[in-house]
């Protein structure tokens, strides 16, 4: 790992240099190899499939790890969207003139070498090394043990398009060992890696937390909230608390727990609970909440216990809870909350207002659904992950979250008194 | 220590949404309480310097703990004009409307609860807690054994200055035991701790940086370069280097190594030795330095080791290498520097832009002297410190590196489809 940790160094500095026409060059070179290549890819991604077959994983794991034709073209179409995106290096900003003389302003910069630690789904290693290319950073890539047999086929594509661009095939590197110590070795190497961006679930992110000496920018959990304020429009409300729990369960921008002002349980949660309980979202929900709906008429409520509140379902369920004021459910939301991304439905400005400055979320929403909460949506061409740190990013994470800003000064040979 | 975190915690929160005017007034406030109380402060201070002296504490190391009437002034005097720098609290910038209807921007906010680990002056105190005030955040200050009653008298003074501003008294909380463990709880109480700013010493940030788990803004060392490449002005580069050298040898800005280049030794760098021996600067030099000075009769060099290159001296001794060219000096500081502070001396306009992309240090200067560093000189008002990080802030660190960024959505309705 040390080697490749020096090799790694070195190719940054090159890749800190590099000319966007030569990044580019690298990607579209890539894309077409991706596409050139799909049937070859499919034969190897085969071992790794059968073999986690044989090894007894679910579909979903099995889902994740296949390779099929729509995937590859996916992955070749993402690398000539990459390509397009504008190059963040080199970016010179708020230059201004001091007292002194000096000019002083600031120039955005690659990070140097980013290692990224995730788990089965074979196109992270294209996504990734495409997202630190175009940033100019050297890549690290530890894909899981268990897509070894594609990562490798992939990683040669990558070095083969480095080249064919002029750029030393080091600047990305993918480590062809399953040992566990490789990832040891990442996660405390600071003199050659300057951030690990971990991408997978909570468990693997809390494991390497627990022994990381490198900076992460690191993604936990998505417990999302959507206030009804008492003065929500209800059609809004309807239609945004639909969307943000039924749209898809899985994702970490779904809402998990909905708060409701009680003034606003008849106009709005009512109505919502027939949507919910018609697609079949189970319902959680506090003493009060259950009172109210019971009175008129609702069935098959659950009570909500403690741990619901910090429960991040991924699944057709959702809590409920009422709440007497907009401070008591922000209280709820800074307390129980993932700090992920939280919404507000109000037509009150200055109850929103308050809401975006309080609540202390990565994303803070009024009147729209959480599910906005993407680096696509949000503008940002692609997307590393999303950030539940509050240090460097913060939220969904582009290009910009892999770089740095340092300080430039252009002087006249002033000198200080 | 864990009550301590729970009070910073729930102090945030107030303080996240505190006024500008309240936040104003607790500074003023305590301006005051300071000019009142400097001789009460004085005779608490006395008990420190005497424990001190006691101890066989040097004279450097007293003169750092010692309150005088001056330092006094300057602790209040900073207040007010901490007080009069613009709130970054709620600044909502970069707002744009994306194909899906809604309002993306990105909304400054406080980091929360930050952790002040510092040595002997206890002016650190008031410094640190202001700054933090200032952009939103609760304070854990822990300060070294050797000035604890002067900072507990601080922390009074502190504390009484929120009550008067109406903001919680526990946003400012100094650690009032010199028990060694209150640092260990300190670093690794993620829960109630979101960054630690060290400020000390080289072996306390190595000593923190060792145990630490909250993320750290930290300094560790300035092995600062000056450049003269070919095309220098000559009178540019004799002003520049020699102040860069010889203002100050203390501070972290401060030159350390001198690259020249060998055409350059003649016109800049033997006028500057003369300046340099004048001074009583030690001169250690390289092979082929040597030979051209003793050339041209400058005596009393010292040969260079390979140690030379990566000590950061902080006294009058200078390292001094020839080179052939830019690529060998640009190698250089990036290899053997601490990316802290380098600089080129050049009329060279494709030389100096070079220099700024490829040299990978927190601030890189054109004709100017590395002493500029600093936070005043770059107008952000005040400095909690120099980050040698690129994560999060990079370079001087003023109120902004103390925020962080949230998303924030401006809705109508929408949903994601």
């Amino acid at each position: 790992m040390k080697g490749i940790g020096q090799k790694a160094r070195a190719a940054s500095r090159a890749m800190a240099r590099a000319s966007t026409a030569s990044k580019n060059e690298a990607l579209i070179q890539l894309a077409a190899l991706v596409r050139k290549n799909a049937e070859a890819l499919k034969v190897v991604n085969a071992k790794d499939v059968e073999r986690a077959k044989a090894n007894g994983q679910d579909a979903a794991f099995i889902d994740r790890l296949t390779l099929t034709d729509k995937t590859i073209a996916t992955m070749a179409e993402g690398l000539e969207q990459i390509a397009k995106l504008s190059d963040p290096i080199g970016e010179m900003s708020n230059i201004r003139k001091m007292p002194s003389g000096i000019q002083v302003g600031q120039m955005r910069v690659p990070l140097g070498v980013i290692g990224i630690i995730y788990e089965s789904r074979p196109n992270v290693t294209i996504d990734a090394a495409a997202l630190c290319l175009k940033s100019g950073n050297a890549t690290i890539l530890r894909g899981g043990s268990e897509a070894i047999d594609s990562n490798t086929a992939l990683a040669k594509l990558i070095q083969e398009s480095l080249s064919l661009a002029g750029l030393p095939s080091d600047a990305v590197q993918v480590v062809e060992t399953t040992d566990r110590a490789a990832v040891g070795a990442m996660i405390t190497m600071n003199e050659y890696i300057d951030v690990i961006v971990p991408r997978g679930g909570k468990s693997l992110i809390e494991r390497l937390m627990a022994d990381a000496r490198v900076p992460m920018i690191k993604h936990l959990d998505g417990i999302c909230h959507t206030y009804i304020d008492v003065l929500a429009d209800p059609a809004k409300a309807i239609k945004v608390c639909d969307n943000a729990k039924t749209q898809r369960y899985a994702p970490c921008n779904t809402m998990e727990t909905l708060l409701v002002h009680e003034a606003a349980i008849k106009d709005s949660l009512l109505p919502l609970c027939k949507i919910y309980q018609d697609k079949g979202v189970e319902l959680r929900v506090c003493k009060k909440t259950k009172q109210a709906l019971e009175a008129a008429g609702v069935k098959n409520l659950i009570d909500a216990t403690e741990e619901d509140w910090s429960t991040e379902y991924l699944a057709p369920i959702l809590s409920i809870k009422t709440v007497s004021n907009m401070d008591e459910a922000m209280e709820h939301i800074n307390q129980y909350g993932s700090h992920h991304t939280d919404c507000i439905i109000t037509e009150d400005y200055s109850a929103g207002m308050r809401f975006l400055r309080e609540v202390d979320s990565a994303s803070v929403m009024i009147n729209a659904s959480s599910r906005f909460a993407d680096g696509f949506e949000y503008g940002l061409g692609a997307e590393i992950g999303i950030s539940n740190d509050k240090l460097h990013a913060r939220g969904p994470v582009g290009l910009e979250g892999l770089t740095s800003m340092k300080y430039i000064v252009f002087g006249q040979g002033e000198i200080r008194t």
